[in-house]
């Protein structure tokens, strides 16, 4: 399920090889996300063209629209929406946590306002997990309950009790329902415990001993700063078995990528380059490009020289940053896509780099060009 | 600059081949509209998917914003576009018609409130004819004034008086421009009279005495009877020489278009494929298809069993469908994407039934399947 095939003798960087039920993805990489069954303003055969090799999807959102009957009757999530490569699905824990939710916690687990239809869904971890494995993804997310940045610590004390709690449930009921279905889905555990190290290590200690496929770091990129952030997933992988993939959830800047990388985190998911791409904050090899600056206005240069995608290759700044001022729809679609573009590429090289032995390299020269954002 | 490789002999149906200077194009050919510089939810690699062969960009607005500087230091319109093809321009006489730029005759031409920076814009038919020059479009529209449809009879005659005079003047200004910037830009002329058989042929037999490139029948998809249109196009192919191409402005049904080319039309433009996508009513080989019905909530199968476009090859109705009610903006560009590219196929599709001397069989069968709209 999981080999490491390249090691980086100076860091922590590893390349591996992730197989599934739809493919095989070569770690680290990078996954848009498809929250609603689609990634925003960018059609699968895009996400094909740019390599894209996983993406992920909230299980519990596609299970109140558009219900796990429909996605099953046409053939299971890849099929659904019509991507080829490796799909995740996640409990929701993150939408979950916000207001709009409207979240209580019970017993046997959460009750949820539903935002298509209202009303209220109860939400266990036996559900979610019989939801994944109906959906047919590859790898499901355990349920995990997630405390936002800077909350009191008893916040977090709960969170890793129910949290942990909730991702035995769900490796009992994935074992027994992966049997009942026929799946060969595979189940990551999450950790929480925020940016707080003994607690954090007390959540890699105790989800270690659960047999999961793979473990996610979650319950960041919700603002901490960059140097925190990293020092909580080294905390991480020390504790965390290294034959086996590790998830840093929500994390999507260039270099917040390649520093995780070092630190020894294989996959990553966020809407970062897609948000930022919307509001013209551009990734380019050069640094962050803020298009809507009016120094572009009649800039006939693509948005990165050094950059192959089909939007560099045929757009100048002027062009996107006047599609941009006029709101026009497809100055979404290029700007999404230069940017995923830009980290698949990323990954890619990094990589090659790690192969070859030369990541440390690597990571510095992007260092110099690239402030962390 | 055009010449005819085969007629019909039932109809008036004919292919031909348009030069200019990006390229040819062979009629009858349908362009999307990339009214301020993009097709809506549609990237120009698309287009080239698809196999579009021109399409048409408003120059009055383009002038307007971002400005003919910026798209000449770019280097000419199809490259700020990014699109190979033949573009044409039009001066905006549609847009223009709309009470939203508050339009006032005055002698000489006419004067607009500007829609992006506000104050008022003085528009000539030589200033928009210098500003096509510049943009560097393959084939560029005089400037018409058009009214709604079934206005009073004298405000036909007004318009036939008004833009005659300022056609006039546009080719007269043309023929200067086209040596100062050393220009092989063509210039084609609009006929009006709206659905006034009198008045259009009037329009015709003054318009055919100034040596246009080609003739467009304007005025017309304004909400008018398709019959009382079809008559029209009659009247105005009946007198416009059979040897230059004829646009038929503003038309993009699939079954009035191949209606149209039968009556002799060659060229085509509308923002009805699009418009129609956006709010789920797909163009099918069996008909019209209307997304949101309920029928098509669980319905696995393709928008249309018998289209090869990437739509139709990776997603069912019900994912798009789906995609429609949460109006995740995907949705735009896939339907978009597919009635751009069914109308693209049923031209070949039609340019080779005219070849092959089969129109009148090829135009009965898609009657019998697709009901007017």
């Amino acid at each position: 399920m999981f080999s490491i095939i390249a090691e980086d003798k100076l860091t922590r960087a590893r390349v591996g090889l992730l197989k599934t039920a739809h493919g095989t993805a070569e770690t680290p990489f990078f996954m848009p996300v498809a929250t609603k069954g689609a990634v925003k303003f960018v059609t699968s055969e895009m996400l094909k063209e740019m390599q894209v090799q996983a993406l992920i999807s909230n299980a519990f959102l596609l299970s109140l629209n558009p219900g796990v009957e429909i996605i099953e009757k046409v053939g299971g999530l890849q099929r659904f929406m019509g991507f080829d490569g490796v799909c995740f699905t996640d409990c929701g824990g993150f939408q979950l946590s916000r207001k709009t939710f409207n979240p209580e916690h019970k017993e046997d687990g959460l009750v949820f306002k539903d935002p298509f239809f209202g009303g209220k869904v109860h939400l266990t971890p036996e559900k979610i997990m019989e939801i994944q494995i109906r959906l047919g993804s590859d790898v499901a997310m355990g349920l995990d309950d997630m405390p936002n940045y800077k909350e009191p610590r008893q916040r977090y004390i709960d969170s890793l009790t129910r949290t942990h709690q909730w991702m035995e449930q769900c490796k009992k009921a994935h074992d027994q329902l992966k049997k009942k279905y026929n799946s060969t889905q595979l189940l990551f555990g999450i950790t929480q415990g925020g940016t707080l190290a003994d607690l954090r290590k007390e959540s890699c200690e105790f989800m270690k001993k659960l047999d999961f496929d793979g473990f996610a770091i979650g319950g960041l990129g919700m603002g901490e700063p960059s140097e925190e952030r990293l020092e909580t997933v080294k905390v991480a992988t020390d504790i965390l078995p290294s034959g086996k993939p590790r998830y840093l959830m929500g994390i999507g800047s260039p270099l917040d990528l390649l520093e995780s990388i070092a630190m020894g985190a294989d996959i990553f998911d966020s809407a970062f380059p897609t948000a930022n791409a919307r509001h013209s904050t551009m990734f380019t090899s050069k640094g962050v490009l803020h298009l809507k600056n009016a120094e572009f206005k009649d800039d006939p240069n693509p948005l990165d020289e050094n950059c192959s995608c089909f939007v560099c290759q045929n757009y100048s700044r002027a062009y996107l940053r006047f599609l941009s001022k006029t709101h026009d729809p497809v100055n979404y679609i290029y700007k999404s896509y230069h940017n995923l573009y830009f980290l698949s590429d990323l990954l890619q090289k990094a990589r090659q780099a790690i192969k070859k032995g030369l990541f440390t390299e690597f990571l510095e020269a992007f260092r110099k060009v690239y402030a962390r954002k």
